[in-house]
């Protein structure tokens, strides 16, 4: 059963919203899409290309047509327009978002969307350090899992709907609680996100000169430090006790590996290396 | 003037030393070249792909006729060869090899070349997590960056052989010290090996439920963990002061940074992450 509602709008299309417009245009033809955006530009864009059927610039004007409203905005700009469309909504509509933190915005939301509208959280694990609408494409969601975060307050019919849309768009779909989830993320993506920060740092301060050696091993590790300050700067500070906890974490296993480096222990630095390379195996298995 | 000798072997034709074969069959199609491996069955597929015209499991045999060896070999095995070849190298034959460390190599192999053979260490900046003769490809070198490294012992003519070769496979090619080449490769290769590695385990000690959740910002950040442990065991012992003050860096800017995190401070991380994702793109220019 494909419990895909009537009508879907994205509040921010850039590349997590633009690539969902492109991808339920391909997959769902006859389902109505629309879009919110705060510039006219995005949505005249988006209606040339033929990816909504209704759009605006004031956010209730766009809630007024919407089932189910998909939040594409930074973490920390969720509150302002979910607190824009909540009483323009129709009656059982569902809200979601694509926020790659949970905790803050799904406490945020559920006290906003009560009542006659259901908010179940989502995460897309698919980013990039891309952004914008000129970026987005219909396959970014294909064979990505999407995280579901519902809490105790959630309705069945609402998680449902919500599922409903990833699978429509490719996704595989995981439950967890929004606790879960974030601490989760700082493992497989903050962390990450802040090392390959620090990668580039550390060698930018001891000598730029060095810059002309980086090939594709520095390249490929430090490729999400390219991400937007901005979104990076929300989601990092959305997360703190977990990033903070993880980064502690990463740190002492950093302490560790400094001292068997600096002991010379051959066959311990081999052990740390054979574990790590069968357990990215185990994640990656190669194809 | 192409400087390149009339015979080329390669000692240990894996990946870098396959590679440097096919690109020179591809663009000097008038120079002999040679292989020697531990096993027949690789010298037989070098013949049956016409990318060798001598070829033995004797490396003194292959010697004999090498007017320019280049050691292909796990760093701690470079001096087992060049031990090997030295007394059979006809007068005035160039050595070089392709060890992701200098100073170490550099060291024994300067010992061992003496008299009518010449040494001149090289490092293209090209390797990859693949190892071995299957994953050779005629390309690798192209437009890669191949530091050499000559010492106050070094002859012009043999360094002016060396450059020559990496040439004519399509590498730029740059002069350092072996002590600059060793501590700019910990900073740009050897600290991101260590840190790939670091987060794969860092992520499988915390929780292998969270595997799940990797997607391509972490499969980028933590391809190169999936290396050889026993190439970088080598490499990481043979470059351990180095490696182990360039850890020393980074531990005190994550130190730095998990402060600025814990205080939530929102400019200074912003400002931290702005710095990294400028410098990563003055490192690798959006084309």
């Amino acid at each position: 059963m494909n419990a895909l509602p009537a009508s879907v709008a994205v509040f921010g299309p850039g590349l997590m919203g633009g690539s969902l417009l492109a991808a339920l245009r391909a997959r769902s033809p006859r389902t109505k899409l629309g879009a919110w955006a705060r510039k006219s530009q995005a949505i005249e864009e988006l209606k040339a290309r033929g990816l909504i059927d209704f759009g605006a610039t004031d956010a209730a004007d766009v809630a007024h047509q919407t089932e189910l409203a998909v939040l594409c905005l930074p973490v920390d700009r969720m509150e302002e327009i979910a607190g824009a469309i909540k009483d323009a909504l129709p009656p059982g509509s569902v809200v979601t978002d694509v926020g790659s933190v949970k905790k803050s915005i799904v406490d945020a939301l559920e006290r906003i969307f009560t009542g006659d509208t259901s908010f179940v959280g989502s995460h897309p694990m698919c980013g990039s350090e891309e952004a914008g609408l000129a970026a987005a494409r219909p396959d970014l969601y294909e064979n990505a899992l999407c995280v579901v975060t519902p809490t105790a307050q959630s309705r069945g019919a609402a998680l449902q709907v919500v599922e409903s849309l990833w699978r429509t768009v490719g996704a595989r779909t995981a439950v967890m609680s929004p606790d879960e989830h974030d601490r989760a993320a700082a493992f497989v993506s903050h962390l990450p996100h802040v090392v390959a920060a620090l990668l580039v740092e550390t060698l930018s301060r001891e000598n730029p000169k060095f810059h002309d050696l980086c090939a594709g091993g520095f390249r490929d590790t430090t490729r999400i430090a390219a991400g937007s300050p901005e979104l990076w700067t929300a989601i990092l500070s959305s997360n703190r006790e977990d990033v903070v906890a993880t980064l502690d974490r990463f740190g002492a296993a950093l302490a560790e590996v400094r001292a068997i480096l600096n002991s010379g222990d051959k066959q311990a630095i081999h052990n740390f290396l054979e574990d790590a390379a069968r357990h990215r195996a185990e994640i990656f298995p190669v194809t």
